[in-house]
């Protein structure tokens, strides 16, 4: 019983004692949860995450940003692999850089790009991770 | 612009041809999705699910059933790969039996067993599905 919230405050990938209650996190626990910039500058909170219903890994953390509850608010997937969760700053850290979230596939509320299937392709070419179903 | 509501209704691993917007879905697609046994009856809805912090994997859907707004409401996870998504029935068809559902590890409102370590070996063991992290 040494960790009453699984995963919050968790620890990361680089923890070398791991058991499952460390590496499991609940998706209500990672909808809301903070994103950081690699300078610990907060830009944002996870909004939803993307699930590849074939291999069942999680390909996208949905991270929104600006606007007023909700009005005016964009919405920025990020590839999952690009996330660390950090028990320092209580939030995930993305290892890119400002200038490659700047000028970032975004898009509004009432928009929805994952239709189109080339969406996942382009994320990953902009960040340039490489890309992989 | 064939699927406005990208995963639901969605297509099941079977689908021969695949692309992207049909195999993600959002995490706030899955939580609330209604899950049926394999004779087509619904036993719960999805609660949650707990994704492996490691591998990115989603490990367990955690189905709520039972009780009445919240009350009273039992969780019972379910190895990830025991589900299929169905769009004739529009949830997850889980392939595990009535007896081997019931009488398989659940937990109430106020319980936290993933803080167990030993919980998703127990759950995999239940069902007799391979456990391996």
């Amino acid at each position: 019983m040494t960790n009453p919230t699984p995963g919050l405050p968790g620890h990361t990938a680089q923890d070398t004692e791991i058991d499952e209650s460390q590496r499991l996190i609940s998706s209500s626990k990672v909808e809301g949860t903070a994103v950081y910039s690699p300078e610990s500058e907060k830009i944002g909170n996870v909004h939803n995450f993307m699930v590849d219903k074939i291999t069942g890994k999680v390909s996208y953390a949905v991270m929104s940003f600006g606007g007023f509850l909700g009005i005016g608010e964009r919405y920025h997937p990020l590839p999952w692999d690009s996330l660390k969760y950090d028990t320092g700053v209580g939030g995930y850290v993305v290892s890119i850089s400002r200038a490659q979230l700047e000028g970032a596939p975004t898009y509004a509320r009432d928009e929805d790009p994952w239709t189109d299937p080339d969406y996942g392709r382009r994320i990953h070419g902009h960040y340039g991770f490489p890309y992989g179903l």
